[in-house]
């Protein structure tokens, strides 16, 4: 049963499998302690040290191993704006940065910091130039990531670590998506990666302080890990992290190329297979392994369940899934649509036969969803054809034309995909040029229904709270 | 080769191995996804929390996984203290808690609270009289170990319990030590332990927050673990973790009868076999499988590597141990002698004939140490018969008596267990009722001067700075 969550989190890796269970003998006493035991288990994590930090390209005594990606993203940037305070108080992040650098950065607002988010394009890429001109005298420390967890776009991070390096500010990169596949090039001063995504255990992450960087590690004090991440660590998987990390990279370039081709395969079969599908993320600079796409007219958990029935276990970034309650902040970043999103990420080792048995299932598991929200016959061929009549139809208001009153269609307490759906049901009733108002409260209404313009051709005409005004143009 | 340092770490139980192992395969993805690999994941979370909190004695959603003990404790101070901030701003803590409580109470000083310690007896243990008065209206937390992690003092937890429940004050117990013994009694509010040392994996903590309770999670945020430990978190380490608790708890009370038998043993071998050895902290109210004492004249460090070579492990609160510049702070809240001292913990199932065997190669550890020191002769019978000549003694500042100047010896710049050695050895050279001034730097003299005075019958004139005054008294 193909997996295609590789980016949230890989299964054990055999070397780390192996590493771990070597060192489940060895590695529980505590390597502080003077005794035999403590020694062994300092030898491992010496090791597993040296092994790690020859793989991220820095010196031994520059890595710290912490509980997670996230751990080592919060106390990084904790760590490098209170060694910085001096220099001021201002963080730039890129908008599209995973959620634990955003919390991080909520933090440091609460705390009377100031944010700066750096935007991105359409594919989900921040513009070099545009990161280094957010920063200021009083920019204590920049944040990157090597490549976006959502979409695969890969970010500039040796030009605008230039940049940083320029400026006198540090650059801490968020390696987590890219560090299986190899180090990250440029002058960055601080990195941070989680081993469950190279298919190393759960519960190990690398953060990376370069020497000469002002760190002042956060409080409580504890003397382990430089003072970097407090508490007894798990040293068995710490040695099953560093193992994998360097058994993955052997064979990065050849896999990486293989999986970057069936990855150029879904991002051309999908828009052809599914009609209405938008494939984001920038198509060449990307991460070899991840594809998301976004189905108009679909709601994103019932696509998982359906592609989960079907065998197929992926991840999706829409607000209509169970754990969220808002879309996912790089789909609002970038502006694309995020209804019946859709992330693919291929563990290494993937079969083309299982990327072509997706294929064949994703068109029948977008038109069960369709077929069971009421998608406008007109709107939606592949819908069509299994469509049921609407139940229960929006209440024009009037037939909004260019002189007379707008038609109106109230979606509220309805969540996505149904406003846009209902938004599309009326178009056609309106003539070109007239105008429909669309009230949503679906906090996705406020990506959606500007993408789903685009995707039509109609004229967004914008929104004001909870409504919103479309003009019909083709 | 006996390993007797359980109340640091113990060796992966075998319940636990058999867990993990077992949990590689199911446990690798993550649980807040909708997939089956997800779900999977979630099913085996779910239950690993109910077993953890049956053997706590808690309802599953109160209690949290954390990456260690020392984060349970971190995380539970700062929530609490957070929570309770209209309260007020002081912490009440005993002053023998684990440094990961101190560290803590730090940071809450440094942010501005007040931290209040209440002190121990000699034995190690806190008033629970006293701990009640400690509470005011202003207390926004208490904490107390329900057992001391050096001496194995248990502490009056649900006295102190009663006494904060009376006073509206949430009390967060430290239960690392003795979790695996039992449930800890009384009415707390908040709970820490720590898997390794249970015989779990390292990087598993346990964090019990009673509903009711008010926290507010320390930023930055994460959905995880009730917004309690951020980050991906190793669920086989979590599953076994659990797993293990329950199997240890089976044969506790057993095996803890056993080794309280081993350990009396202990208590009352070692100074019939060791001259000048005090042995600490209560002798019935205890851990079942701790015991600690010092020894008089004897480097903690040289006499950690003698028992390593004679083939034994255990750990010491001294000062002149290479990972420690001050002595322990839980032997000096109780005002007892710092040098030369050994922790013993037993694993379950120590052999009776291990703890013989330590009992006989004690003494001739204690002895090599001594006999590379210039213990004085007249001081240790043990240690004079291997004793050798000093080779450079102290430079007498006079003969102090009653009327005449003071003997001063200048101990400065060595380190323990020199200055009391060096005091020792002078003592002899003033009449009863003269005076000796001792100069010594290192920090503990503090302790070991007044220590070494109420051994040996002198009086302890007190301390300027660093200088030291003792009179002869016998």
């Amino acid at each position: 049963m193909p997996y295609f969550d590789a980016a949230s989190s890989l299964p054990l890796h055999p070397v780390a499998r192996q590493a771990l269970l070597a060192a489940l003998d060895e590695g529980w006493a505590d390597p502080a302690r003077l005794h035999r035991e403590g020694r062994r288990a300092r030898l491992l994590l010496d090791a597993a040290r040296e092994a790690a930090a020859e793989a991220v390209g820095c010196r031994p005594d520059e890595l710290s191993f912490t509980s997670s990606g996230t751990r080592a993203l919060h106390t990084g940037i904790a760590g490098a704006l209170a060694g910085r305070r001096r220099a001021g108080r201002r963080l730039v992040v890129s908008a599209v940065e995973h959620s634990a650098v955003l919390h991080a950065a909520r933090a440091h607002e609460a705390n009377g910091g100031v944010v700066e988010e750096v935007p991105v394009d359409r594919a989900g890429r921040v513009d070099a130039d545009g990161f280094g001109a957010a920063l200021r005298g009083d920019t204590a420390l920049a944040c990157l990531q090597s490549a976006n967890h959502e979409v695969g776009t890969e970010q500039p991070v040796a030009e605008a670590a230039e940049f940083c390096a320029e400026a006198g500010v540090p650059l801490l990169v968020d390696a987590a998506q890219s560090l299986a596949w190899g180090r990250v090039p440029g002058r960055w001063s601080l990195l941070a990666a989680s081993a469950h995504k190279w298919g190393g255990p759960g519960g190990v992450g690398l953060l990376v302080v370069r020497k000469g960087v002002r760190f002042s590690p956060p409080q409580p004090a504890d003397e382990r890990e430089s003072g970097r991440s407090p508490g007894f660590a798990d040293l068995p998987a710490i040695v099953a992290a560093a193992a994998s990390l360097r058994a993955v990279r052997e064979g990065a370039a050849a896999e990486a190329a293989r999986l970057r081709a069936l990855v150029d395969r879904i991002r051309a079969r999908v828009p052809e297979l599914v009609p209405d599908v938008e494939v984001v993320g920038d198509p060449v600079r990307r991460l070899p392994h991840v594809v998301t796409f976004s189905c108009l007219y679909v709601d994103g958990e019932a696509l998982l369940h359906a592609l989960d029935r079907a065998g197929f276990s992926v991840s999706s970034g829409s607000s209509c899934t169970s754990d969220t309650l808002a879309p996912s902040h790089v789909l609002r970043a970038m502006g694309v649509l995020s209804e019946g999103n859709v992330r693919v990420s291929l563990p290494p080792g993937t079969a083309r036969e299982d990327v072509d048995a997706f294929l064949e299932a994703l068109p029948e598991a977008v038109r069960q969803v369709r077929a069971h929200l009421d998608v406008p016959a007109a709107e939606s061929g592949a819908a069509a054809r299994a469509g049921s009549a609407p139940e229960s139809g929006p209440a024009p208001g009037g037939r909004g034309d260019a002189g007379a009153p707008p038609l109106t269609v109230d979606s509220r307490g309805k969540r996505c995909p149904v406003p846009v759906i209902e938004l599309a049901k009326v178009i056609g009733e309106v003539p070109v040029g007239g105008t429909v108002v669309l009230l949503a409260d679906d906090e996705a209404a406020r990506l959606d229904v500007p993408a789903w313009c685009e995707m039509r051709g109609h004229e967004y005409l914008g929104a004001d709270g909870h409504t919103y005004r479309v003009r019909r143009r083709v």
